[in-house]
């Protein structure tokens, strides 16, 4: 029997289409440059969101009522059941997972591993009837209460232990499905109070953890990227892992910053004071950017509101950026995305997705079209001409001293030249509006 | 004439003082351990806020009434003279300045450098008679409209050169008057938007620009630290030197974490989603704690407001991480403060930094008694004890696979442990309420 | 001479063209429902940004140079003669400004009332060969330094009478030039540190003096509305009028709700931790919307940025709630938004103002359409009509304990219901994507 | 058997006490003034924290091991010993609940109203040999499913009766346990969405529910205050009492303003972007100061932290405008704070109210001295002494056409004097530091 009944595979008609539960601007097979527009976007649905969160906030419970809820191993395989059937729905390529979100928990290492293996099975088996495949799985060291103080930082030496085990685990899951990444993200890798906190141990036992997810990695031959996914806070007052600056930083004092990529989410950038471009453009001048987690974040709710993208200009700008850099390999757009709460109706779960999924592809057009166009390229490029000149360039390789003689031989007193930012303001508007 | 006419010498008059223009905490000869207060500290009085901020702010102009407010040679030379009366009055040890405090603008760069070194020379005369040192220089790169898009990052290459020859003057200049550290904060080497930016090469500019710096202070044999100052954003929508981590990742990535530290604002801190005391604690374990900029900011007003500070437990709480890190060596604590700029009188500059000098001195006193009761590091050490057994240890070498078979094999499964955050809050409350 | 020489007026050439300098959206005599474009729309230029703005910041001076910059009654003529040459190429309906944005600053109330004078005689003489009227003006009571520790809440009554005394002139010469609104923002109204504070006694002036303005305003026969703009904080602390339901409160304390509206400000609404549709539809609702300043402000940073709009989903839910509401009688969209200041040029004061003026008409358009196609209102009442059951309605004149014996008697217990939140945004996406 | 068996009553032992579960400055019989420190503090315990709350953040589930955890009745039962066992260890006089802290969920409306009455009678029983009291009661209306979409403000009537039934037997269970307040928080009285939410008629909802509210109290002769607990946003995007100057512009709207006060959290003033003591201060001036729920929300996360004090700058500035408004009547001071999710031990249950109490008291004492000592208030009233002059005062009943013409005359030209912000900031930490 079907979660939802009644509702058909979703077909793009168009952007005159009054269908709620329409494409209008999403056409899998449609090319764009030299890739479809699936090729392009790497669609995927996250089962945490979309099938195990329960609808709960801090200061209420559980609002969805799904048949699968519940800890029972039956349970798990009705909720695996109905993720294939909205995967069938939406018909995107990809989904991502934590260990947590496809397994019951139980009562210890060993039963988790049980739980977990029997799912992959299970899961293993459904992807041989569906086209849909991992983008990535990841191990949730956050939600159970042992790893409240941090898991490859807990102080707690049982809990490094368990984690690392678990991320084992989770690593040979993701192999075992074909997943095309393993993310990381350190939820609970921070600390609520510098009192009780040795930052720079932790910070150690963060390296070494990930140095050995690498090197465990590579020794089984997964051939997926790794990924770290930042995030400022919350749910710790300080999160090891701020941003894509302080990743890099980590990474580069760690050595590995040809090994280890970023995941990034819109939200996680916008509550650490960055707009979603920042990130991506960051992350790509730095050579790291993997794969990203597509939601949106409330500017004005200072916690991690995870909404589905609905700006057109915001997602122009994030995939004008990630065509910039090449465009995606191994990552993709993940819906890091969850219904409001009060959004009780199989329906939401999918008018939700494909809003997503509609004004991400849109964006992506309008990108594309930005750089083919290739106005905001060329006055980017005129904007800098200046140092196409050898006198100029070659002060990147003089000194101070020399410079300061030219400077006061040639009497050079620049005068500044306007940044034309509403000019191009508009000509995104052009695109977008 | 003096400008502080009828104000004496600040003393110190113990804590039952009712003196508002007395220390009553700050007694510079005092011994704490092994230095005195004034070693410990190493106040300096900041030349831009105290005496050529003119109380404006974006909604009003001038509020200050400052004789010495004029662009002429003798004002700029009045305005020393009230600086070395202030210095006199406070006996703070240090004062800093960025290059447009102490001299008048000239129409070129050679009138610039003209009128600098004729400034450097009236203010070395002036500390041939005083008590006051250096603590630091710097360029002001960011108020000049030939900076309005950047100094080091600037895509006009002129700019780039003029902000090459004045740095080197600065320098030149703290190296002349003995300075102890040259600090560098890039107030417009960020963006406004990316549309207008190209972030790879103005980072890679910057990075340029800061090894220019390091080479060229060592080739005139300056002893001082080189200092980055960060903060995230304001004037521009983001600032390349967002926080301490940004900066890290940054010296690694030109080779230069070993010549270059940083020098930490309370405000940028805050600014930045920090608390103070964690930007300390990370600079101190990443081995770049420099110096530090003492203010505070609004929590709740979003931009640099530049306050005294006035927090007995932030102080405590700062000063303990640095105390913790060994203390200051060339850096010191510098009153990056100013007036509120309806505090029009000459007494309310004296008062403003009697108040930012006490409260700093009793939080080092709070900060050195807590170090030395020693509870909070017994329990700290206590938190981690369990990293002490060897077979623990040992996971810090191992691999996952080795590590999840032993936790298959002895079933670990940890158990949580109370992280004791308010007994440690109260604590602290002990020395400081 | 022409500032803007070369600049044509602009024209409106359909969303195809490519031209910068030209409406895409903006069609002043198209029909939209009843009223043409510009009736709906009723732009307004302000003359603070646009002319009197020199380009700074809290960390840098001046960055335009305008030949009418200067303190002279001539300069004063000439930024007029250049706002009219705006206004021509625009060609908008309207234009709002301050006392000190037209006037030369005097010794006196006397002077300032003379220039005042001359120069609306000026602006008035201007208006006769030009179709730009006068939407509202406003008193600056808050950048000269006699302001600075408030201007109606003045701990220092001759500041209150300066005040009072500049509002009649300001008044006179808002009535005199056919202003539609008169406007009041108080932006020293309020505090910097409650120690220095008798805020019970500062909010009854400022009570006192919005009753004499209303007064005087009925005595001369003045027929605009009068508005209030409120404003959370920036430049003081806390502002009084915080937001619209601080300024409803504070009207119905002194009997004013029937005499004084708002103007709501998208960027004034957005530090208040509002969105500007939030603000929008409350006045509607209350009864006391007035007018708005159009323009955004980044979501990240914390102070006033007053850009040009860009958003179309933005702009269009405001219009949303501006039509709901009947649209405007008196009131209109006033560009409080200014260049950034690296926007140096004369074509990027027209450039603006064009990318400003189109996304307001096009979100006026989507907005006008979603009205017109009816599903967003269908599904609101729908979501309410259980309030249309008599049996339901009669609760709201019933009491808690017949409520309760209703509620257990027929066992009450209601069934969340989804509130289709995402559904409702894709509508929304389906007119502006 | 005891939960918090080992731990003593807590006494008071001076401030030299080294035991972390004294009071160092709590002495609930010491004077201060005609009244007891416990009088004056008047501390409440809130039993959803200390005893219904079970660890979870968004993030991670249930981290505390309470034995009384559970949905039956003899768990509520063991739930409600543990809370006067924490009572007669802490000595606070007053205590604060939600139904749904003291009661098991029940199926119905009805069983809810059986199980409310049951532990009423249960906790009456316990009261007679307790010296605790209820400081206030309050019915949960957010946590329940059925009010995602609000409870008086809800689209569905169902869920407004469901709500006032509620409310009826909430404020039932007040007064029959002796209750000096009733509390509404509403949680979920506001909205995520604009688009579909009718504001108004939402609003009108809630003043409906409020005055049936005033007047059911009444009616059974409930003699206890009636407040309003501000909060800006969180759960909702958005809630109706933003903070206190909203709340009396709704109270002023539905003429019950002599009959509701508010009760202000120290974290939610700072979520709406305002100091405690500014809503406290605002609260008195318009005479509706209630209550407090004391707490400390984290000034950099964007959600409700609910931290216990540790600041005595804050506590005395709370205090302070307390006294200054005469202190409490029926209000007190209820710990409205929970414990991190890591502090997992009956004594940290102990500690932080202990760390919580002595902060609040230290903190009366010296907002007390402050008062006493004067010099605050002298430098207030000299700053608006100017407006004892008959002269001045005439103004605020005069017009503007008269003062201006004064003005004019008597060359009014206001000189402004500084504001002394330092100063008064270094005279409160005489007090504190």
């Amino acid at each position: 029997m079907s979660y939802f009944a009644g509702i058909e595979a979703v077909q793009y008609e168009g952007h005159e289409s009054l269908n709620p539960l329409a494409f209008r601007h999403y056409d899998p097979t449609a090319m764009l440059g030299d890739k479809t527009l699936e090729e392009h976007l790497r669609f995927a649905v996250a089962w945490w969101h979309s099938f195990a969160w329960e609808g709960g906030d801090p200061f209420g419970g559980r609002t969805f009522d799904r048949p699968w809820f519940g800890s029972e191993m039956d349970k798990a395989k009705a909720k695996a059941d109905a993720a294939f059937e909205l995967f069938a729905i939406l018909g995107q390529p990809y989904f991502c997972f934590h260990d947590v979100d496809i397994r019951p928990e139980g009562a210890s290492f060993a039963e988790n591993t049980a739980n977990l293996e029997e799912m992959v099975d299970y899961i293993g088996t459904k992807m041989e009837s569906a086209r849909t495949r991992l983008l990535w799985g990841t191990a949730n060291l956050f939600s159970h209460r042992r790893f409240m103080s941090g898991a490859a930082t807990n102080p707690d030496p049982d809990v490094f232990a368990f984690s690392a085990a678990t991320l084992k685990t989770c690593i040979d899951a993701t192999a075992k499905l074909g997943g095309e990444n393993y993310v990381l993200w350190g939820g609970r890798e921070g600390y609520e109070t510098l009192l009780n906190t040795d930052l720079k141990r932790e910070r150690e036992q963060a390296g070494r953890m990930l140095t050995m997810v690498v090197d465990y990695a590579r020794k089984i031959g997964f051939k997926g990227a790794i990924l770290i996914e930042p995030k400022p806070q919350e749910p710790t007052k300080h999160q090891y892992d701020f941003d894509v600056a302080t990743v890099y930083g980590f990474l580069k004092d760690f050595g590995l910053e040809g090994e280890v990529k970023v995941n990034i989410e819109q939200g996680h950038a916008i509550l650490a004071g960055h707009s979603f471009e920042h990130e991506l453009a960051l992350a790509a001048s730095l050579g790291i950017l993997g794969s990203i987690d597509m939601n949106r974040n409330d500017y004005q709710s200072g916690w991690d509101t995870d909404q589905f993208p609905v700006s057109l200009r915001e997602t122009t700008l994030a995939y004008y950026e990630i065509l910039k850099a090449g465009g995606f390999t191994t990552g993709g757009t993940n819906f890091d995305a969850k219904l409001r709460r009060q959004s009780l109706d199989p329906e939401d779960l999918v008018a939700a997705h494909v809003g997503g999924m509609d004004i991400c592809a849109l964006g992506l057009k309008k990108a594309h079209a930005m750089i083919e166009e290739g106005s905001l390229q060329a006055a980017l490029e005129a904007r800098y001409a200046g140092w196409n000149d050898p006198a100029n360039t070659a002060m990147l390789t003089s000194d101070l001293a020399t410079i300061a003689e030219r400077v006061a031989r040639d009497g050079i007193n620049p005068e500044p030249r306007s940044g034309k930012q509403e000019k191009l303001e508009n000509l995104v508007s052009r695109f977008v509006a």
